[in-house]
């Protein structure tokens, strides 16, 4: 299979990592197009969501399948320019410098008919057995699931290195904890795996914590709507 | 070394499989105290933080050194009752069911003589390296940490599972990006570690999340904060 992957960002690079070693794999930059293919099979756009359109734009339609890797981009944005198009959402986070098990990564495919989504399975099947299907709205709800999952929870956890670096002490003491958080969600949900004071409605140490984070009200904010959400949860009041 | 735990919860439970192998341990039923020995070197009350001051009320002092597991209770607490007391603080989040690297377990001492402390450090010492010390307010400070790193980073990644359920999909499906997400924590910063549309400003992404979220203002809530945090973080603007 020839494939051709627009992009110079993480997704683009990790793509043509998983792809390499199953197709002849053309990584093209996505201002010149310099370096895409006369015949190609697959073109995958793995540019910022916002460039996606106007990348396509300046695709020809060679009657290849092109498709874009975006969680909240709908597929229809591909509509105007290609006879075959559609989507591959890897649900994973991409970073130049860390090594990835590919075939672990569950990817979401969307396609303009069922012939493209046959083609396009046939591509994802080169470096993942993980394929499901899933309309725009879908993909949307697992990226609104990623963002929570991944993004904010990466996001809280260098709030508690913050609040230790003001305090002298060096955010890696949190490892081992961060080690046994992750560990734990491998065998169980993340309802079993919840601990600390907002479960137990420990008011004490709760406003304590807030009595720390009295000059930063965003924080307590945030501490105050999570610790709710926790303890409701487990009374199922929710 | 003679060791009484007084406690039956999960963290009386983990230290007397961390201390087994080096000591002669008593695990006490905190309610009733049977089995508490009279000759003993150290007693660790690993109890519910509210039930510190009952328990503490009702343990002889016979000379022992008599410690507590909590970060959020001062050494204090205990000083009306024992001659010589201390806190040991093991920064972790333990589940009866899941297995622990002792060692590896960052634990924090204060006591309430030098000759105390040197006693702690032996206690402690017996199953880990990672020993420091650490005054009341600083023990406050890496359990607020610990809180947002772990405790509410879990919450947030159940609200990931809970937006998936909504819709049909388990929750597991987010594993590999869990996995990755904490992977990454082990060789970067948070900070370094970010992605994510609110990372990149992407206005457009974060307006139709909040729109999917819009009949629950208090992940709205959640989602704009933290998305404030984030970008703001890279903005060097806080």
């Amino acid at each position: 299979m020839n494939i051709a992957i627009v992009g110079s960002g993480n997704v683009a690079s990790h793509l043509n990592r998983a792809l390499k070693p199953k197709a002849a794999v053309s990584l093209v930059n996505p201002h010149s197009l310099e370096g895409l293919p006369e015949n190609v099979d697959v073109v995958i756009i793995a540019v910022a969501d916002d460039a996606i359109a106007e990348v396509a734009s300046l695709i020809p339609d060679s009657g290849a399948l092109v498709v874009h890797t975006s969680g909240s981009v709908p597929i229809e944005t591909l509509a105007p320019f290609f006879s075959k198009y559609g989507v591959l959402y890897p649900l994973q986070t991409f970073s130049k410098d860390i090594r990835l098990q590919y075939d672990e990564i569950p990817v979401f495919l969307e396609a303009s008919s069922e012939e493209t989504l046959s083609i396009l399975k046939q591509t994802a099947s080169l470096f993942t057995s993980h394929i499901r299907n899933a309309d725009s709205y879908t993909r949307k709800i697992l990226h609104l699931s990623a963002v929570f999952a991944c993004n904010f929870a990466n996001a809280l956890i260098g709030i508690g290195y913050d609040i230790l670096k003001e305090n002298g002490i060096e955010g890696e003491v949190l490892q081992p904890l961060l080690s046994q958080t992750f560990m734990k969600l491998m065998t169980m949900q993340p309802e079993q795996a919840q601990t600390g004071p907002a479960l137990r409605g420990d008011r004490r140490v709760i406003q304590s914590h807030l009595d720390i984070l009295e000059n930063q009200p965003e924080l307590a904010e945030i501490y105050r709507l999570i610790s709710d959400i926790i303890y409701r949860k487990k009374h199922l009041l929710k």
